[in-house]
């Protein structure tokens, strides 16, 4: 039996003059890229050339659509309605698709960002406004997802693709949330229980939760980051370590 | 021999709390919209509600992409680089074909908004690069320009679908572009004056300039307002008028 | 014995090309403005203008600052910082200042909008870092604020100048807040059931709950709206009934 | 006789999530900062922190209002009317001044920023009009302008306090314009050639201009640089090259 894993991260952050992210080391990676959409980030001449950028590695690119909230990076809540869940995600998926199609390539996904992702996937009317959306636009295109959420639950129930996300640096809840980054066990700074950590989810679908219980976790694709040169120092050996386990590290769309 | 003629009109222009115009007047007698795409107007939810509208009333969907200066209404003079041009065309025009294949319906064509369209029809440079996107991004989706720009004659050297825009209500100069709105001839605001010149336009291809010379004109589609119920009004006799002419009124589609 | 009270309405709620209210009109019939400040609503012109109107009619003016949310009008909550909130509230208030300034009146008051109002009156923390914010900038600026919210009550402890402000059209639960818009009892809408309660409001600080139980509350100021031309003829009522009822309406910086 | 001159340079350039420039470095070198006012760069919590680090500093504060474009940083030219002009102006100017006034300091100066101030400057409709907005405002507030242009003519005809400004870095053209940056001699990048121009200039009110001739020129403050450690070391350079050439490095304030 062959275990598959995902590799995504974030990029194309920056927004006019602003630079954030060490865009061109991570990309290098990864298997999949989530590109921000000009929202909370992210602007058409970044996104163009993030795109090409993806299209030359060998990447695949993901819509990561936000809050309108640039000034808070789409971080901090804000209270849509499921009507406006829908549009906005719909909206921003939209323009980056205008990016892939000019440099044809696919979409491969759509994950939500910040304060959206953390609403969306566990509301459920948020989250069924978004799966309708989504099976609105193209049944084709992948939602990643938080693992174990209602929406990864609700997705599948209706037959669309669903990628379960999972984090190599991030504590879980009991519940399947993550850890408050302010609270302890919120993170997972050291790669050498990261990886046991990872290869675990993806080989027995458990983690251990901050209280010490095992829980069941699905891992298609985890999250790393390239904010600094030792984040991208962790990425190398988590996946270094991924592939000594026999870990199989491919884009979404080849296993889900 | 059939003579055809679009009737088209800017819909679709409110923000958030703000609403603009007469959409649901105006979309009757038109065959097809420009709708904006959030940046100089429009908003997610407005795009989703007024591509629902233009479905329901069988009348066709173009973009309406502007500068991003929502506080200048997207008119003012805003000095972009073509490839600036180039991508936020392409992210405006993404966005709204989100939904518009969310709700089944094809984009007919792309028309830039305000500054950018006086800009972008005329500078070698910015119409090139818009060409180059729209190329890139999909042939089929037809070019609305000023009728005998540069963009005009490049877009149709090149084989894109191009649809030469002219104006009932505004006054020509001898080399096609439209009377500064400051200067006397900047307006045909009576019916019985734009009816014949409309129709001299599309039977014969010419129209007079405002220093009395006949100049050659191509109209493919006439640009009508939908502000107020005079404007409303104003369409219904142009289309009237039209009509008797023995002139069809189509969507641009269907006969470029 | 004299009673006093003032009457505010939320004015300049325009942005660019769009309009809102019936500025001009409702202006004749109150006695303080709240001015948005360019981020829920208002720009730099309409600030200018409408500063230079109130000064006109000699009406007093105050700064109405907002979440940064144009798409939501300011009022859906947004979750910010305690410093967040006494920076943008400063932001946006000096920004009004320099306009008073210029055209040569002073700045009366300062009161939050929408969820920025709801928020921060019964917020300890966030209340706390706006009175920081206010205390630090000009003691002499009054803040109005929901009658008997928290805010109101340290803002007088700091020995601020606190206006409390009344709805009109709106009814009341036990603990002070207003009814949700979605509940019974959640508007007073006949000028002949709100007259009387505002009088007892302003003369015996007294109101009837949506429970039916008599409350205390302090009524400062009535907020009131120019919306439409309905809204307009209330606020004319509900002037004449005070005026009858021998009730001095006057600027709060005339009795605060 | 004892000659004076300032060091400004812009700061507070970020924006929410991201960062620019080395902010706590430059300002240990400069007697007078520029501080974005939110619309082409910088927020209210980075104006509130960077007034409270001036002050620590004893640096001296001016206001540095843009464009409404943070997309294109404030550097696009965008065609505004005198009255846009004026009131953006105020709008930006304001919003900090709350800051100043809360920490208890004074706003030194305003200087426009980037494609307002290339324009505002010369153009004398707009200089007209900000010269206007800064009059009613406030006429202590010393107005920081290009040197030699015709806001700086204008200002000192109305009697305000102008502070002229030039570029160490860069070459000027024979009428008191700088060498566009595409153009050979645009940048003056040595501080051996740097040091000896800028003391002529403060000594003798001369520069030679690109096309060899000499021109005169009045240097108030002198516009440096602090976005990386090269941009430093120049600063430190030249500060050392003044001192040793007997001139006294000061604010504006101490001297105009």
């Amino acid at each position: 039996m062959t275990f598959y894993v995902d590799l995504n991260s974030d990029i194309g952050e920056g927004f006019g003059a602003y630079t954030m992210g060490m865009d061109e080391e991570i990309i290098k990676h990864v298997t999949s890229i989530n590109l921000a959409c000009g929202w909370h980030a992210g602007d058409p001449l970044i996104m163009d050339k993030t795109v090409k950028m993806a299209k030359e590695y060998g990447v695949m690119v993901g819509a990561h659509p936000g809050y309108p909230d640039l000034m808070g990076f789409g971080r901090r809540n804000l209270d849509i309605t499921p009507d406006e869940a829908r549009c906005y995600m719909l909206y921003q998926t939209g323009a980056l698709m205008a990016f892939t199609k000019a440099h044809g390539i696919k979409l491969q996904h759509m994950k939500m960002h910040g304060g959206f992702y953390n609403k969306a996937c566990v509301d459920e009317k948020l989250a069924n406004a978004v799966l309708d959306g989504m099976e609105a636009l193209d049944k084709d295109v992948i939602l990643m997802v938080l693992s174990g959420s209602y929406i990864a639950k609700e997705g599948k129930r209706r037959g669309l693709r669903i990628s379960e996300e999972v984090f190599a640096d991030r504590g879980y809840n009991p519940d399947g949330t993550l850890v408050n980054r302010s609270l302890p066990g919120a993170f997972v700074k050291d790669p050498k229980e990261a990886i046991p950590r990872v290869i675990k989810m993806i080989k027995e679908g458990k983690v251990v939760a901050a209280n010490g219980e095992e829980m069941d976790i699905k891992a298609d694709s985890i999250c790393v980051h390239g904010d600094n040169p030792k984040a991208i120092e962790f990425v190398k050996e988590i996946k270094e370590g991924l592939l000594e386990a026999g870990i199989e590290i491919a884009p979404i769309d080849k296993f889900i």
